[in-house]
């Protein structure tokens, strides 16, 4: 990848990662796999795992599984977010909530969820990564508790986070991080938003990333609505010095995205998508449905319990064919998705951007 | 401006509104004046004024007022939407939603007001312009009923008109006009959406003009949270031949916006911003007040009728120094501000896009 990133700007960012090309794949828990991850860091830019869902054997597999495809560098991501009320009030009240939609699609009532299936960053987490540092360890939701930001830098591994406002950037550079994702409202999935007071306003990003390059010192990696080459130039013009895509890598062959997934991506519209707390708890950009709709800003309860909650709904509805409570993540760039192989979107990605800029 | 415009890349747009700077003034019905337009134009780019709620005599007086002030262009903005239904029925509805807000400031119950003081884009202002053509006309809210586009453009000017989506774009398009804006969420003041089913999404400037683009074989105009020239060299990577800015033109001493407004200005931040249709009847950005949360997506009427409708509230609450009646637009990128007549505001706009894109 040495001709393309001759023609871009050297960034601090690039230089922290370790990578020729300032270019993250999103770590999109469900979708991201070992394939993908290791393809697009083979090919210059950082590749990365949602590994909030695993449990850690399986994260483990998958790291494991990172490195024998790979010498490059890898980015793993995790949630920090207060434990959701569990217990009979909350449970009732997620039943009362969901029971119409039981009673539409013929299933039984809602079975109680006591637990989240896994914890947020927790000390287990914490203590296999400083025993196996990657490349980069990024947070999403927030920021962990105590000196672990501080704990993971000693061990190697870069530190990242994603901030949706000023105010949490500012936030992230004060915690230690070494840059700042900051994330667009045209992000597909889960805002990362996580000072909520004022209610999350939905920054667009392009008059976030300026904003939050003047009031941090830590390099930019933008993130929420890129979708090839002109977006990256957009980006690195507004003083980012990296970019974070997500959906675009939903269409490669690597991505576990699911065939109906991959059949929405390739008709999806610009304005085909809302936020919605339905599924998890959190606000998440995915296409629009009518049970997204029926609780966009009022989640079934606290994240990540929804997931657990509405998977015999979201289940029983796909086996049907009933669109109405798929749980479909993008971003309102997903028309400008390709379905090439990730080594060969990254070089595409790169080679476009290098195009743009020379242009001007 | 040709030390600058020498560093631009040429733009079709900028030859067909004979510009030497692809920037436009966006026409802030209230906040533009002759002299800022003239300012604006003078300095080689494209002042506006907004035209939709003047009469036509002081329309006439305006545009003569720009005329002796500059050589250059001017764009004329019009409002293309139904006429609201008004009535008892209406007028009632209206009565009751404002009447507890009229109580908590002590005022006598809301007085009807049976029609809009200033009729939409209609026969008559179509004769003036058609009579007195300026270089260009443009359209928010919509296109204008019949062959109002292929006479404009007969008559000399150039014509164009807003879009928030990939739908709406190709309207604009299929309407003949020159050029469309792409207006993204980020932007103050009211969405020019007008393909209302499905209801709008909010699609952020950098995700919808590669979109515009990839759509449309006309020019395309982004607008909406760009701030300076950071903001302007992004949406020209994404493939705009030029932008249009209204907030940037807020601060300038030329600009008649109220003191009260120029201070939240000079203290805004990237989220204190949220849509409302509160206070006109359609979707603006403004400042988050509680009477704008109130009534954020039901209107007290139909557009424009609660202008006339909920002034005595914002009048009493500004003599009395209360904040939350306050209807003071600006767009997401209200921190980019910076206080200077609008010929120097253009100059720096200018120098810095051309830094931003040289440093590619």
């Amino acid at each position: 990848m040495t001709a393309p990133a001759a023609a871009w700007p050297a960034t601090r960012l690039a230089r922290a990662l370790g990578i020729a090309l300032p270019i993250l794949q999103a770590p999109m828990a469900m979708a991201a796999t070992p394939a993908l991850a290791a393809a697009v860091s083979n090919a210059g830019a950082l590749g990365a795992l949602g590994s909030a869902m695993l449990p850690l054997p399986a994260l483990a597999a998958e790291v494991a599984a990172v490195r024998a495809a790979t010498s490059g560098g890898i980015n793993l991501n995790f949630f920090c977010h207060p434990a959701p009320v569990a217990g009979a009030a909350a449970e009732a009240a997620a039943a009362a909530a969901l029971a119409p939609h039981h009673v539409a699609l013929g299933l039984p009532p809602p079975a109680p969820v006591l637990a989240p299936p896994v914890p947020g960053f927790d000390a287990g987490r914490l203590d296999w990564l400083l025993a196996h540092p990657p490349r980069v360890v990024s947070f999403h939701f927030g920021l962990p508790p105590g000196d672990a930001v501080a704990r993971l830098k000693a061990a190697g591994s870069a530190v990242i986070a994603t901030a949706t406002t000023v105010a949490e950037a500012r936030a992230v550079e004060a915690a230690g991080c070494d840059a700042v994702i900051a994330q667009g409202w045209e992000a597909g999935g889960h805002r990362g938003a996580f000072r909520l007071e004022p209610a999350d306003r939905g920054v667009g990003l392009l008059a976030l990333v300026p904003q939050v390059v003047d009031a941090v010192a830590i390099p930019v990696i933008a993130a929420g609505g890129i979708g090839d080459g002109r977006g990256i130039a957009a980006a690195l013009m507004l003083g980012a010095e990296g970019v974070q895509l997500g959906t675009a890598f939903l269409s490669c062959p690597e991505a576990a995205t699911a065939p109906a997934h991959r059949a929405v991506l390739a008709a999806a519209t610009d304005c085909d998508t809302h936020l919605t707390a339905a599924y998890s708890g959190r606000p998440a950009r995915a296409r629009i449905t009518a049970f997204g709709s029926a609780f966009q800003s009022a989640p079934v309860a606290g994240y990540p319990l929804p997931r657990e909650l509405t998977r015999p709904l979201v289940a029983a509805a796909a086996a049907r064919g009933i669109d109405d409570y798929a749980f479909h993540l993008y971003g309102q760039a997903a028309p400008l998705c390709r379905p090439l192989p990730a080594a060969a979107l990254v070089a595409r990605l790169a080679a476009e951007t290098a195009a743009a800029l020379s242009r001007s």
